[in-house]
């Protein structure tokens, strides 16, 4: 793949990120399909198993489990797909070692309610909304047809993923706390991945 | 509801099972509809919280994720479907205390592989077999039009989940040494359930 510099990548900006990814992200993703379907595979299943768990956490919050279930069931159609290409390539599932960037980010999730709850939502959306910038950068410069197809399929899914867990935030907490709580995390997630992680992954 | 002799009750004969539920058990069931639907809803949740767990722990197996997500992802259906059924009826979701059925029989599941796994999959499949031959039984006798509805669409799964852990179980172990176990397992189960849990739930 021909580098970029990080000013030519044409940039999906999305209203939660505060940087974009940069073209070394973009190099080492695009050159390692395979591991990063792996990774990606895996990541469906924990955002799958992330969902599942906040409802039973949040068993009696009406609402919740309403737009969560269909969004589970969505990561792990998302998981199939993802799983299908790799049966088809002759690759299966592997147990990756993860990159810091999720344990990182929910460290700073805060433990004492209500705000836990706020963090929660901030945090998985703002998962949400990196993987929707990075299939983005991956459907237009991925070197595989099959691939540009995946990565366009489902980043719609991703970018919905995101306005559910802002709209569960909205439904529950004043504007003016949502936002400044989301510029915290959204800094701290633009500084986790400030450093390349050495090893291809969605969220290196 | 009339109260039914336990001959009476027309057995819906699962292969799986050693007993068939008590008449007892559907009286209390009937009898109590919503309760017994929220707690219904939790174990379509718990199902699949099991499933995708089950998914985690054996990630490199090949064509255990293809299955359990599916299902897993049938689960959510069934839940959301529970919820909508307890909204519609101006209720919601409780954390109401647990039978001690599944913590029992996850006792008995072995804790050295690949044994281990064989027990997993018996035990998911016979809660699996037990919810499919409760749900028909209530599909029969619930006095509530929507709710025979709902049992009669929803067995039909649960009989197609026992049959996707045999599955899982037969491509992976000697037919002799599944049925074995199998046998002890459901005699395990029968025990349980021989005396009725005094709160009406789905595995009381």
């Amino acid at each position: 793949m021909e580098v970029l510099k990080d000013e030519e990548i044409p940039i999906t900006k999305i209203k939660w990120l505060l940087t974009s990814s940069s073209s070394k992200w973009l190099e080492q993703a695009v050159s390692n399909p395979i591991e990063l379907l792996i990774d990606h595979a895996n990541c469906e299943r924990k955002a799958a198993g992330a969902a599942v768990q906040m409802m039973f956490r949040y068993l009696c919050e009406p609402g919740l489990a309403e737009v969560l279930s269909p969004l589970a069931r969505e990561e792990l159609e998302h998981f199939e797909r993802v799983i299908g290409i790799l049966r088809s390539r002759g690759c299966y599932l592997e147990p990756l070692p993860a990159p810091p960037y999720a344990a990182l980010l929910a460290k700073n999730v805060r433990k004492e309610e209500p705000v836990r709850m706020l963090d929660t939502f901030l945090v998985s959306g703002l998962i949400e909304a990196r993987s929707h910038e990075r299939m983005a950068l991956l459907a237009l410069h991925s070197t595989d047809k099959e691939l540009r197809n995946l990565y366009m399929d489902l980043l719609r899914s991703e970018a919905r993923h995101s306005c559910v867990y802002w709209n569960l935030a909205k439904e529950r907490f004043e504007k003016d706390m949502i936002l400044k709580r989301l510029k915290e995390l959204s800094r701290i997630e633009a500084d986790i991945l400030s450093n390349l992680h050495p090893q291809p992954r969605m969220h290196s």
